[in-house]
């Protein structure tokens, strides 16, 4: 069989090979974007799994749309009205994938922020999208950018992650979530916000979501992946339910729905006592290893900038002008695994020399012996 | 947002949509494809689910192909040659999903038999295929009026479920299998094979799958829900290596992968020295419940004829001209939830009056309370 055309212009994720090569013995990782599977919950997620057992129910086929007391817990929590609906999706992957199924047209213009997600970048290409981008400064969006892009374009979403920010980690100022807001409504643009790393702050104020401004202009995308762990494949989207509803109808062909005893092992892990307290913790070790690759990157990588986070899980480390490509190869082949600038681009031209460092998967130690490699690599280039 | 073109014509599945009004107290449901709670193996699961917190890295990121040590046992299982691969999907619907929007662009010709699984036409609508539909007889296709089809169109796949068909219930022949095998490697022709039946056989022979005559011209997709359990969602498709790479690349962009936890639970399950036992007694169990059904039809439905079938989960039963919406519509009124023969075709004009029974997940007296609430309704048509 030929593939199809929207197959034709995608190409394997560059992060989701160079996973497979940075897992060799000795090499350490700041590619993926993985939790640490130390702080994994699972101390308060081991009674619900060993119960699960005596829930045939559970293990029966489902709704689409998700496991009710779960769905119920969600509206509670996130205090949606009724004219709001949700639906759990097999990881917030999925819920991207369903919103542009339901949504776009080939040839329909989306916007993000330049660099992107890369996840994103595949499901808008596979939707054959016209996708525009948008520079990204300290705060978020350039708006007047932003702005005539939404004036001279019939532009159908953009899509967002405002806070810590992948790859770059920064997290959008309130002015700036005001005025997206704002834009979005006035040039009818529904905005799709997606937020996996917002529970990850560790310093200052948490900023209201971008879509409190518009709330029926918006989808909120929701991962468990970071809080509770990316194994078990559960996210969350929640709208209005005019937007929901094509969602549940396209995950009918999809899947179905997504596993429900994953399902019901996340809500009692989400209601256990313990759970803030994880959050707490896992805030901290992060917060921790955060500042051990900032003070490490100061001492031996004075060339290279980057912007202080808040949160999340990488930082972005510009650098001296270089072919970042090949000085990403020659890290791997020196033991540490970056993921360089270009590749969260769709035009790969012109992209300034970075590399993106995740510092939520290696020890402090790791990390240390990690920046020291590195910087022997850039010596050489 | 404006729905995208691919989905203004999909409508929600009538058999998610009844499956709601058929759980309804009071009801008995022989409307669903359910396999039944009380038969599912969790026994056999329940030390495998236990020790899933000792085991954290099944807690993490994936390989969007699947869980190792599950793929590598399929490979064994299934007899994978070198050049063949195997994909785990979320549910063997994600599988079918994958397929088609991996290999048909909008337009492009697939071919089914008639009456047809809702999921695939689902799944085909959304793709925008333009589907063929092939008539049934008790042994396979219609073979004249499959090869004149493959003969004067350009055909991309044809989709087939051999074993146990849904809804009908028919098992190909050894020649109609053998027939069609050449068929389409003759004309070129993609066979997805589509098995979830096929280890509920409880009379006869077990036929070679289709795909065995045309190894390299076919994908085949298996499902756990019904030997297993529905609920862990978990699907499989193997085939030749170049046609399973793309399915991987789309599902990157769909879910990343499929629940890990759960398919090391699949996998304890499937090796588990009383599996076989579990589906000896799966077979026997819904072998009695389906004489039962058949007793009572010919005791108190004699007007109305259905073939005997030798596993599955479904009869087809054939009725005298009358409205059978209206009458599926009475009959759950009247407190018994069926399928009406419409839904199973893309054409509903003309089509033949018949019911789609389950007799899975009701127990022989529900079975036969059914019927006699179905006699009822039909002497008032």
């Amino acid at each position: 069989m030929q593939l199809a055309k929207s197959l034709q212009n995608i190409q394997p994720s560059y992060i989701r090979e160079i996973l497979s090569a940075a897992s060799a013995p000795g090499v350490i990782s700041l590619a993926g974007g993985l939790p640490d599977d130390a702080t994994f919950p699972l101390a308060l997620m081991a009674k619900s799994l060993a119960q699960l057992p005596q829930k045939p129910a559970l293990f029966q086929y489902g709704n689409t749309a998700g496991y009710q007391p779960l769905l119920d817990h969600f509206r509670e929590q996130y205090q949606l009205p009724d004219s709001h609906d949700a639906i759990v999706c097999t990881g917030s992957q999925q819920g991207l994938d369903l919103i542009a199924r339901a949504f776009i047209n080939p040839g329909d213009t989306i916007v993000m922020e330049a660099p992107s997600y890369l996840g994103a970048l595949q499901v808008f290409g596979l939707a054959q999208a016209n996708i525009i981008s948008i520079a990204q400064n300290d705060q978020g969006p350039d708006l007047a950018q932003l702005e005539a892009c939404f004036a001279s374009n019939d532009v159908t979403m953009f899509y967002a992650v405002p806070d810590f920010h992948n790859p770059t980690g920064v997290c959008w100022s309130l002015a700036v979530r005001q005025r997206v807001a704002k834009l979005c409504q006035q040039y009818q643009v529904a905005l799709i916000e997606d937020v996996p790393y917002r529970e990850l702050r560790f310093t200052g104020q948490a900023q209201p979501l971008v879509s409190s401004f518009c709330p029926d202009n918006s989808l909120v995308l929701r991962s468990f992946s970071k809080i509770a762990t990316p194994g078990i494949r559960l996210g969350l989207v929640t709208g209005k339910a005019d937007w929901i509803s094509p969602l549940n109808r396209i995950k009918q062909g999809a899947d179905l729905h997504s596993s429900i005893p994953m399902q019901a092992v996340l809500l009692d892990l989400l209601q256990h006592q313990g759970f803030d307290q994880h959050i707490a913790q896992l805030r901290e070790l992060y917060q921790a290893r955060y500042r051990a690759l900032a003070e490490h990157i100061a001492l031996k990588l004075p060339q290279c900038q980057f912007n202080a986070v808040d949160g999340g899980m990488f930082i972005w480390l510009s650098l001296p002008a270089c072919d970042v490509d090949a000085l990403a190869q020659a890290a791997l082949e020196n033991g540490v695994a970056v993921v360089p600038s270009t590749v969260f681009y769709q035009e790969r031209s012109d992209v300034a020399p970075a590399l993106r460092l995740n510092f939520t998967n290696a020890t402090e130690q790791e990390l240390g012996e990690a920046i020291d490699r590195l910087a022997t690599v850039m010596k050489q280039f």
